[in-house]
């Protein structure tokens, strides 16, 4: 089919309604007027945001949290990451997601970039930090979230996402970002 | 809180209800047996997977698509990408959707890896792709798609990636991913 694209990229939302509540995200169907002017359902899952940290110790290895993923139905190694508390700027989720998962703090969270993880259903935007000057601190783990806290260098992190181990795309990102940097400077 | 680590990352899958059919994903209310016994019920998007691949032509630019996301209420820059239907291997999607969305084909579809992108609430997963040796064809657009393709040289893409203009993560991941690989040879 073709299309004229001088039409431009001009859809209208025109109402979105609740059809369930989740317990970390709710599913609404939203009304939506095309370019060429029909109505169409789309799909949208309200999140509310988050923060996403890639720690980093003073030998340069890097902290990646393993946890158990019921969607994926396996375990996976990511970077400590959270969703924002009402009005909680990214930063500071980021830190506090960094201590309650890996037991580490640090005053020096430095902003690597921002992700949109699945952009065809969902508003999630995560913030993506590196932090390093870590201080020990103690766990402290959700209710229902057990982790293991592992150690690789940055090299061995970056080598897991290049052959396919590490596929969590927060994290994936993060790691990538962070070697981009260190390779401009 | 306290937890022994050594109660290890043992969650069981106890059944799901569908809860709301969408359009493009289908909302399911899981029910988990936690580590310590505890039933708990969690969220899970069920999405079919597919596939993305960032399309490079003969001068190295890679190719992006331009395309509204009602979820994000923007316009983004992302690399060309689709479900995958029944059946369909992430390679032939990947192909698929190259074309249809750029007007390009090609036989040299290589894996860069792959992404799931929302762990915590969805079971999609996406094959990363890049694709050389482009051959005019014809974009063939879904009904409710418009898309304008735009052309970067990769180093204009990679900056795009780390000034947060790029946020949609298959679009930074195949990216960095890319860059990352030209850079090991």
């Amino acid at each position: 089919m073709e299309k004229n694209l001088q039409q431009d990229l001009n859809y209208t939302k025109c109402g979105a309604e609740l059809v369930y509540q989740g317990t970390a995200v709710s599913f609404y169907k939203e009304h939506i007027k095309l370019p060429d002017g029909r109505m169409v359902e789309w799909d949208l899952i309200q999140h509310p945001g988050g923060a996403a940290v890639l720690p980093i110790d003073d030998e340069e290895n890097v902290l990646l949290v393993e946890q158990y993923r019921n969607a994926l139905e396996r375990i996976t190694l990511e970077i400590p990451a959270g969703k924002r508390e009402a009005g909680e700027a990214y930063e500071v989720c980021a830190a506090r997601e960094l201590e309650e998962e890996t037991g580490y703090y640090s005053e020096h969270i430095v902003p690597l970039g921002k992700s949109a993880p699945a952009v065809g259903y969902s508003n999630e935007v995560l913030g993506l930090f590196y932090a390093d000057h870590l201080k020990k601190s103690c766990q402290n783990l959700d209710e229902d979230e057990w982790i293991h806290v592992k150690k690789y260098s940055l090299t061995e992190a970056v080598n897991m996402v290049m052959q396919g181990k590490i596929i969590d795309s927060k994290t994936v990102s993060a790691i990538l970002m962070y070697a981009q940097c260190k390779q401009e400077k």
